[in-house]
């Protein structure tokens, strides 16, 4: 490890080809995104991490708005009588909850559950404020973080702790509830690529894959560098089981009492770690420009010589009314700084020198494809936006073509097997919609069924597993 | 309770004069702020209050990341040995934390205290990535939720979990520590009376006042309707006693190893129980035009009459560029609506009906004193702002008038303990700095330290209490 102006140099990474799980855990490290804290499985999410967080609750924040969502807070705690309302919900969470059993001195009557999920809360809230159809719906939405005991865990994908949003809703009609679980999955689908580079499958879950307590579940599904999946958002259609069982009742048009119909919808900081790994690469990070907190830095070159960090810090204050513009005028080398604004994955890196202010122009160098632009300098706040979107674009179509690359589609047992076998990826096969056969899969394919696509193809009539009458073509793959 | 187009008319809450106590709580039901849970001392934040607290976010967020901090996120939970590492910390917070001991279906083997607030956090972070005077400064802050197992809790004032944002810096020296106290205590008291509209006290917590692990702990204190004073932030000064504690050391720009010097700072969602209580009144609530989720409501009178709506419709779309706008439309009474946003709190209303239309001009009533403002309708974009400023700059003058009012500067202990007794508010005494006196007059009148006001008044030279040479004069009261 060099030193270079006192500071560290940037120590290199792991190769994803060496070992990826390595380069990962590098990236979360020297990106300084995360330090581990001595709470297993909990994370000090550092400062670049949480400005990625910030901008994604932005975008997402302002939509959720705009679709007529209000933000609320829930407790923290859930009684465990309250917990136990719902039957599935309850089986499905129990196993991963954190209880708290003594507070102020004292042992508790009833053990507390930190919350893993807020249904049961918002539950017992709408059995307080809603009477009428007039109440109807409620779209409540909710920033916070939430607890699941997990046994191994990793930075931003699995953790015993994370930050997400839940949003919670109740509506009259079904049809008005599953409305809505879907609005939100596009709405979720959308971020992913249009904010974040990253194409996903919209599908909706099977039922051995459901969450606890919904009817039906439907998720996003992002593929990773490596071939293998991350669920990247859920939205759920919960039906009127939990309003049964918490006993919520409003008084219909027809003035007869009804249960009405519930949603449940999340996205969590994976959605960092899907960042990372769809389109990081060994040099580190690289953020879509959308959500980037830094999203071009200015590195002054032959900083001392006379006008140079004028001139830098003249483009900064220029600039800074366009984009999120950082200006580095460190002591460290231009060397030292192109490397760590690669590290951290800034979607463009302004250089300018004597000869550049000279020729009242600068280089603009892509992180995304390494390029090198040459920008006049009266031309940088329209040229400097467009540029930015041509990296987004780049960034999606770059991980489509992987992930259609990385698409197989089998039609035949011992072909699913061997592919399963050999390519990391996602398979599409088709399945008779039988429970045994998904089980069969996940034992002798080791893979799970991702979802069952929106956009359904037909590639053959029989389920690939047992040959019987198919009912759909299903992602499966490997998951985190 | 009588009905109005579906809707309950709004009820009357117990008036102020009445039931000081009853009257809060009344407005933070009626208002829709809060909805109590079946979890004892915790909220259900309704979208009203949490909307309030948004734009508290949004204001004090900006003006932080302005002083150059950045947000971060800590675990919820701390390890006991962890919490135990500075003593007077552990000491002022195990009585009052609650414990997770079981997780994922076993026992754990060390316990974990739910956050009461996140000095340890910060620390064990710092240790891990502190290293040379260039890592310094460090200025974090993070918005969440804390708990206290608080036996008897009251909404927004008191209750086992509250919502926050905890600021935790780290400095070269002492004196850029004290000054970093300074500036973000002049920052929360800015922000209460230029955004709040709320008159603050800004002093130092005595010795026996001051908050576990600090060496030096300033607040600014509010005085509420009922004269008594609500804490509405506080800045510590932590000295080097965590450094040590956590052993945090860095290499100074001399080469030799130092500790570095802390701070702390943090306001909660007990600015919402402070707007409630020093700007309500008997009708409902009064928001602070800076923080009111919706700063004008449009009323539309005679509403079926045609053109009525479409007007109210593009005055909707006209202010919204400019103001926090909401119109209902909905089929309640205009006296429904009326008494429903003067329960809100909302700062203006805007009532349009044939008459106005046909004047191009419309009413605007004020909620402070109900003042009814004729405006032409061309004149709206510039007549409105102005209007809420005048309603900012008269509530804080209400606020500070009554609290000046309620103010006795004391010199002789009878007339104190008379004072105490009688009036309530604030009270200003010449202390000896000694506890005994300071229990003495708890005791005796009843009375805590609120704080030694930095602006300083000779009232006497000698002890209220005890009649030895006086060291400050301090502000006492009783307190939320």
């Amino acid at each position: 490890m060099a030193q270079d102006g006192g500071k560290k140099l940037v120590e290199a990474i792991t190769p994803m080809e060496e070992d990826f799980a390595k380069w990962y855990t590098d990236i979360v490290k020297k990106a300084e995104l995360v330090d581990y804290s001595s709470m297993r499985g909990c994370l000090f999410i550092r400062p670049y991490a949480y400005a990625i967080w910030e901008n994604i609750q932005k975008v997402l924040d302002a939509k959720f708005k705009e679709t007529g969502h209000e933000n609320v807070y829930m407790p923290l705690f859930i009684p465990e009588s309250l917990l136990q309302k719902e039957k599935d919900h309850i089986e499905g969470f129990a196993p991963e909850v954190a209880w708290v059993t003594h507070g102020g001195g004292e042992k508790l009557e009833e053990r507390l559950c930190v919350r893993p999920t807020s249904e049961t809360l918002f539950c017992e809230h709408y059995s307080h404020i809603v009477h009428s159809y007039r109440d109807l719906p409620k779209l409540y939405n909710q920033w916070c973080s939430v607890v699941r005991w997990e046994k191994t865990t990793r930075p931003f994908l699995r953790s015993l702790e994370f930050l997400w949003q839940e949003g919670h809703t109740l509506h009259e009609t079904e049809a008005e509830a599953r409305e809505e679980t879907t609005r939100m999955l596009n709405i979720y689908a959308d971020f992913c690529e249009q904010v974040l580079a990253m194409p996903v499958v919209k599908g909706r879950k099977t039922e051995k894959e459901k969450f606890a307590g919904a009817v039906d579940t439907c998720s996003i599904e992002a593929m990773m560098h490596d071939g293998k999946a991350l669920q990247s958002g859920t939205s759920h259609y919960l039906g009127d089981g939990f309003t049964h069982a918490f006993d919520i009742q409003y008084t219909g048009r027809d003035n007869t009492l009804k249960y009405p119909f519930q949603t449940s919808w999340g996205v969590t900081t994976r959605l960092i770690g899907a960042i990372i790994m769809v389109h990081g690469d060994d040099s580190g990070l690289v953020l879509p420009p959308r959500i980037a907190p830094t999203q071009l830095v200015i590195v002054p070159v032959a900083m001392h010589k006379p006008g140079v960090l004028e001139k830098a810090n003249e483009l900064l204050v220029r600039l800074q009314k366009t984009l999120r513009v950082k200006l580095d005028a460190s002591d460290n080398s231009p060397g030292w700084k192109f490397a760590e604004y690669e590290m951290k994955g800034v979607p463009l890196r302004l250089e300018i020198g004597p000869r550049d202010i000279e020729q009242n122009r600068c280089v603009v160098v892509r992180r995304d494809d390494r390029q090198k632009i040459e920008v006049s300098l009266d031309e940088l706040e329209t040229r400097l936006p467009a540029i930015l979107d041509d990296v987004h674009e780049a960034l999606y179509k770059k991980a489509l073509e992987r992930q259609n690359a990385m698409t197989y589609a089998c039609t035949d047992w011992d072909g699913f097997v061997r592919t399963a076998d050999e390519k990391p990826g996602f398979i599409k096969a088709m399945w008779c919609g039988d429970q045994a056969c998904e089980e069969k899969i996940k034992t002798d394919a080791g893979l799970t069924s991702r979802n069952i696509p929106f956009e359904q193809e037909h590639l053959s009539d029989t389920c690939i597993c047992c040959g019987k009458p198919a009912k759909h073509m299903v992602y499966w793959g490997k998951a985190y």
